[in-house]
């Protein structure tokens, strides 16, 4: 493989791992699985320490239970929820993110496997960078295997009953929920503001690119 | 490109992003910067909100300060650091650890150019959901493009400071800092636990692949 490719591909996973919420119930076979956990792992942590796990529930009853428990907090939020993004998506597309998100929360069982990514340590922002960096390469490495991932935390919300559901030990944390599913939908770039927008340069606010210009 | 060559070439990349504290001052390309944090942006955040910002600094004088205030974190850290992580390396990879991290604290303002991830948002466990993706994002497409990166926290101590430099406004929190440049080390796996003993299924603490096992 040149250098090339292994550039071009990698850019095409990362920049189409969207959101996959509805997924087919259909398996994903163990060696798929275990090299996505293995991407996972790849991540770094602080101080490389590695205090995480990746509970891959498959059992239906409990899968059933974290349905309940997710739909439970993402109702709460449905009614409460911002009717635009940054982004300046209008109306139609917020009806189709919000249909897509009733549809996860009604449906969160139904995807073959779901993962609680979970790290122990002291339960603060900067605690984040030890997991989240894993939990971003296992959507990705997901996606480039064919399988749909998307990024949850509602649960979070009741994380005690999470725990007390999965044994999970009082000191370890549960940093997000995520089903995993070969999609029904088509892979391709998400809805995001410009990279202009958000790029600085030496202060915040300095823009490093003008709007629309290429590199 | 196939659907097998995307997902070798993927899967390669994040397994050998590993941390490169030691790059050369070379600068690196507009258009790969843009390609980097164009990857950044891809990453999910908590309702799609991508109330994310990006500082690229590049001025020798303010990636100096940075250096310094990153260095004062640091040292106090390799004077209290634990001898010893959880995936049982023994004393000369912790040497080997411990001298890179020091040659990065004072070295740091030699990178060509230091990335500043922001965030604003609620401060707490679950918004590094909103930035840390994107943080691995960036990391991966660079290790793609051959640009290496390390994340670190370490500046977090002192965020005021970082934030009266860079002028970031209040509601903003600086979640990393990460410097780019070109390695003068090898792309390889870094060391890890084995995916067998931090996979789970169905409830905390029961292997889901016995040690050693293929998929």
């Amino acid at each position: 493989m040149t250098n090339q490719d292994l550039s071009n591909a990698t850019l095409e996973a990362i920049r189409t791992t969207r959101s996959m919420r509805r997924v087919e119930p259909t398996d994903i076979p163990g060696e798929t699985l275990k090299a996505i956990l293995d991407a996972a792992i790849r991540a770094p942590s602080g101080s490389n320490q590695q205090t995480w796990s990746f509970i891959v529930v498959k059992d239906p009853d409990i899968k059933r239970a974290l349905q309940e428990i997710y739909a439970s907090v993402a109702y709460q939020y449905f009614e409460a929820a911002p009717k635009t993004v940054s982004d300046g998506s209008g109306a139609e597309v917020m009806t189709r993110v919000r249909s897509s998100a009733r549809y996860l929360a009604d449906n969160l069982h139904l995807a073959p496997v779901l993962i609680v990514a979970c790290i122990s340590g002291t339960r603060n922002f900067t605690l984040g960078a030890s997991i989240y960096p894993a939990v971003q390469n296992m959507m990705v490495a997901a996606r480039a295997l064919g399988v749909g991932s998307t990024l949850t935390t509602f649960h979070i919300s009741r994380e005690d009953d999470v725990k007390q559901l999965l044994n999970i030990p009082a000191d370890v944390h549960t940093a997000a929920l995520i089903p995993l599913g070969y999609p029904t939908g088509k892979w391709g770039k998400a809805r995001r503001r410009p990279v202009e927008e958000v790029v600085y340069l030496d202060e915040f606010g300095a823009a490093l690119w003008a709007s629309g210009e290429n590199a």
